[in-house]
């Protein structure tokens, strides 16, 4: 991948850690992805201190990533659920995951494996595709300034 | 996605964010995926003070994202390339954009796009799917402790 301008201050990507980038943030995200919903639980299972945990809640409700609802047993609880701006991190959180499988585990550890829930057998590689569907790899793809196209394309 | 067991102390997401989890970290990458190489050139784009990006190549270096290798052009300068591992982060990277652009972007605004160098369109949607070619949603996989399976396998 190259990119065809150094214009590129409203990049995505930059926006996106903006909104997820802190480690914790998204461990929070991961979590949830995973059936965890109340406060206790993320304290618990990231050994995170409340204090910080709640300022990091506070500012995935404010992004959109999570919202507050009603505890789902009736308690008196409140829970946090991912919205779908927040369930649209699974690729994220996949794409990180698979990369560490990948470079950084060790061989022969034994690490939590991500089974398809119909056969059990471990998922398949991320794709991406063009649109005729050839799939791309890095060297296939550039990233270009969207005035810079137009301009091209006129 | 669900998972089953509570014990991911060694979960791949939160060992790869402990490499690639600031978010200066994960621009330098950006930025060196789209073929951007010399310190100098990385502090201009990124606007960040010397010493912090400093602190941040020689963290990628140690980690094998990045290695130091001679200028391209014969100068004495040395340059920044990724390494295989560092190219792996390209469908984190991708995986942000998306996200950034189905839900962090403006409607109408322009950002720079993602496409296919050889035709010119935009690249398609990150895919994920099972062994047998079917296309996995985040309802179709479940994350599971390896040795509990293993135990339920015997």
């Amino acid at each position: 991948m190259k990119k065809e301008t150094l214009a590129l201050a409203d990049c995505p990507v930059a926006r996106a850690l903006g909104i997820i980038g802190d480690w914790w943030s998204m461990l929070i995200v991961r979590d949830a992805m995973t059936g965890t919903r109340r406060f206790n639980e993320f304290a618990v299972q990231l050994g995170l201190a409340r204090n910080i945990l709640a300022g990091r809640l506070k500012k995935l409700v404010a992004a959109g990533v999570l919202e507050i609802v009603p505890a789902s047993d009736g308690s008196a609880y409140n829970e946090y659920a991912l919205t779908p701006k927040g369930q649209g991190l699974f690729y994220v959180l996949v794409a990180l995951r698979q990369w560490s499988q990948e470079w950084v585990a060790q061989a022969g550890e034994q690490i939590p494996q991500l089974l398809d829930v119909r056969d059990r057998k471990p998922v398949g590689s991320l794709e991406l595709h063009a649109s005729d569907g050839r799939r791309l790899s890095p060297r296939d793809v550039i990233l270009v300034d969207a005035a810079d196209e137009l301009l091209e394309a006129g």
